[in-house]
């Protein structure tokens, strides 16, 4: 089983800035982790702050999986949402914070729509808990 | 660590009624399969159709944390949510349905801001996935 | 032919308040006329104030078709509405008053979509209409 | 006792056009079996695509009640509205479908609050069960 | 000068209906007064609860100044409005009633933009006023 | 009979600026011309930028009828509205522009439901229509 | 003097949970001082989580006036409202925090429109207020 | 191949007024144009400013295509729009100007979601691309 | 202990007009009645009808609390709320009537947010309970 | 005459994905059609993910007229607007479905203000018909 | 060069209130160190709480340019607003406070249309910046 | 001090495109007379018409201050937003034109909320004042 891992605009700046609220644990030495953790599945992962390039790879993902952590274009990416609805990957909407209890423009997902599911609020244990959710599908 | 599930509305007419949409499982089978699951925790179950009695469960539990379906409540019950930021045990949120992607007077969530975290859209396995968010934590 | 017919909230007070707009005609009472005007339907009768006990009742009808009243949980009870729909029997809605002359916040049903139909403005009569309306189906 | 039964916009595609919907009883041919249901009753019937001659039949009318299926002027006249409001006869709204399980621009009714009462969804049956309505007031 | 008076549906109706609120003076009868008040200038009279009739007796009108009650149809037409802004004649927009003290969806008219000004509120002297407008104009 | 004429913020700029547009005739100048215009009538008139001091001059006035430009406070105050509400002279909005034809937040008036009318867009004119409006009363 | 107060949903949580918010009193406690305060006055108690049975005990009161704190209910229940105008004692809604300072939900109240007053902000001596506005009425 | 040209209310002015903007031409001898510039297909055309006449002329119309420019009935009319969705004639909406450049309430067409698609913004090339798309299909 | 009592625009009118609803009590002969009511606390009065010079005179006071009732501004006044928000002594909104029966713009109230608490539907004696809610403190 | 086609977010899956929808046939292949129906137009084609390199290559642009479908980005982008407005090449809006009869949020476009004319519905035939509308120009 | 600055209201608290958020300088102050900051610059200062007072203020303005902080009447007053797109000199609009990262209703400004530029969130170097756009023109 | 200037999308454009608005000086020519204005200050300067590059670029700033014309991406980017809160460089917002006199859609700033204040409406003399606020602060 092979897993895509994609991440949207400043999730590389995860670890460096704002750790009080975050931690200092970057993404990639999660992701490091995570490997470990899930020793059966084939785990990729790829971050970009321009929207067109998640597009990108999403389009060309090899994988029996997506789990999306779209950050700020989840919100205003109609793009993404078209992309997704348009390829026969299943995509699982993953979010560190609790998008609700955030500021009223946070509350709506654009992508919520054509994913199979959302995970919100659980911090990085939000991703493992995405990836069990294709393990046990 | 105990774990108390509640579920909401309706949710009590699981595996009789609309079964080519949810399945034929009852919840409560799916409860056994829980319990045997997670071997290690301690799990009880309550459902209400009672707006009020679901409120006077989740006041008096005693449990390390709740995995809460409001189902309908979900979207109207201020009184919930009161119930939910008055307590001191964290509260996770589950739907089996993707609720972002059904009318749109599911969308919006009145409890979500109060709990921990949401996970919608993952059957009978959301629920899974909440133990096993606590159990992680 | 059996038909259930349930009252929502504050229709016990019929006939002992507000007597010079609603009559002082109690629901029981006109419950008699109902069973007098059609001797071949078998007719029930249930009222409660409490949200849940309506779905309760809804869930665990034996009936060929329910006539609902649900007052004020017209316009705020998705669960209501939830429970209609995850039921086989059809529901008709009925409302004494003619609910679109009234205030604005009376205007929207959200049980309407998922009834057979409404009948609302006929007074006590709108009962009767919704009886007539299972017969000649 | 004198009932003048009015028909508004694309009414006269009623049995020959979306069959498959509203089968294939025109509203003259159901007009009839009104006239033989109701011996008592003088029946009048009235059908225009413009909205001025509604408003002109509905001024000059010689009934003791009138039905109205405004059809899409439901939803757009304020003139029907007032003309509704500035004579004496009682007006009773009727739909064949539910309007209130179409789409959102259909569940709001300009005449409503100023006709008798309303019921919608019972097809055809919609236009027998208002003249019962005003045969037993 | 040449002044066209032109009301709109339902004003028919005055001085027949609702007289208690409007008098029992017809439109008919108020406008021989107007032929006597005003006798250096030639007024006409047209009627109609048809939308389209009355686009069609303004696009003709041979007149210096139209005076203009388009009663319901002020609310909703867009149709008349174009046809004001597409004719070179001035038009000026009366109501009998002060529409801004009656209910909410009276409040907007779609024709004041592109009218010369607004009259409402004096009863039947709305009509002289705006003919005395157009005289000191 | 005794009118009197109160003209809201910035109207003491009329004739001084904006000339293009509202000419250049300040009120006092017009005020003249009224005075000679309406020989049996005692005109007064009063002007002020302050909110409060238009109210005081309103709640004293010694008049059979108020003739109000509101100018901008037509649009904000709730003052002006209660205060208009709580006296017994009837009070006729006027506006030399048709306020319907300007920027949308010009299109609501606070005080038009509790004046006698409306007169709007007939320049320096308005305010003869609106005395004329009290003597043909 | 018979005075009923009536608490909502939660509030038997009172000086139980969020005891550096709202005090260590519970509702029971300052029921007793309300005794002794109001030596002149019969005062009854009532509590409960169930919008239902609030309904009951306010239809079923015997009492003069009412005090009530309805908590989340005040912002959802249409229900409770009909009961306040159906019945003929007077209602004074309380609320301990002022709610129009919390968030924008809470600044709506169903119930306010057919109560007598409301008093809110005043922690417990809320109650006291209302007390003595029915005294001194 | 047939195809029926509707316009609808004030597009009887065109060449006539307002010629700096539309030009001098009427749609009467641009309708010779295009039946020349088309020879293959019979071209009929229908105007009207009444909104009945113009739902009269496309349920009985014998064509294969309907080019329609519904004016300002495109922003009001549910009743054209039942008309179209009842009939099974494809119909294209077109416009001269460019709708969604003009004031807001013209950028909402309650057609377009019932014809088979829109073309905007060509002036009278608008009707020529539309009859071409009927004939490319 | 001094309290200051500050009355917005109208105020003065108390008494003098809309006597059928308000009473014939003037605000200064009611004041009379407070002071001889409250024997121990300094009370003075003051009221404009200009919004400015209630903000002078509330950014000047000398008192241990403010009762403020800022009638119309309520709704309208940033400035209000700002010089509230600015100042250290505490200040409780007070009205007669229960604004939130009145008309929805009255509803809100701009000042709430920055007061103590809120007393509205009690009359006259909403002051005395506004008194009385600053000795209890 | 050289005109540009431009082609948005996810147009590059065309062929590949939901072909029961869209055909099994790429822009690329289509795209050698027009070549081949337009002989005497120089056409260009490009597509891209990324909203900025849209932007680029519209500035860039060296041609008589730009066909657009900027797919998803037509909702949400003002950065498209803003550099259509910027540049004195006309630019028509093309859209394969009609974009009106999709979800709500597809029925705004930010870029038609800017824009010569709209096409929308008609499949690939869309932008054959949008490069005749700048050969009949 | 003669500049006019004005201060709405509250401003008079500047260093006296609230001192730990917007220190201990009152404007008075700061208004001499700018007057040594600018030599060759002729500065005047006003302040007020009356609206009507600020409106007088700015018709009788003597100066090339006028630096305005409104305070709360940015959000409220269209009289301001016309005052200044009522007289020649151009004014500058300052905050001392960003106001777009406070309350929601601080966001929009009334008068920000018709000022040359806004200039916010600088604290009292807002006034000083907005002096050298001034020199700088 | 280093100063990082940003310019998003269509910036690229100024001096070469509508000049006769924006004057015919490109931004690099301006940029030029900047460093020559500050000499002691480090400037550096970066435009793209790429979101995600604008991020990128941020992100890794090196720089005391940064000054940010977002132009479109203002209006829609949560992204930009996120990025500027998720660094600890200050961020001023600066635009050339006066965006509250512009359309109502750009009349809202995402950034606004998390930058330290805006300039705007000073054409390229925005950016010197935004250089100076760092200065002097």
């Amino acid at each position: 089983m092979k897993i895509l891992i994609v991440n949207g605009p400043n999730m590389n700046l995860l670890g460096k800035r704002e750790t009080q609220i975050y931690g200092n644990v970057s993404f990639e030495e999660y992701f490091s982790q995570l490997i470990l953790a899930f020793p059966s599945i084939t785990l990729n992962y790829f971050q970009s702050n321009v929207e067109g390039e998640l597009i990108n790879i999403i389009q060309q993902a090899d994988a029996d999986g997506i789990v999306l952590n779209a950050a700020a274009y989840t919100h205003t990416s109609v793009a993404l949402r078209d992309c997704i609805s348009g390829i026969h990957i299943p995509v699982v909407e993953v979010h560190m914070s609790n998008i609700f209890s955030r500021e009223e423009f946070r509350h709506e997902s654009l992508i919520s729509p054509v994913c199979v599911g959302v995970i919100s609020g659980f911090g990085l244990n939000s991703y493992a808990l995405a990836i069990k959710s294709f393990i046990e599908k």
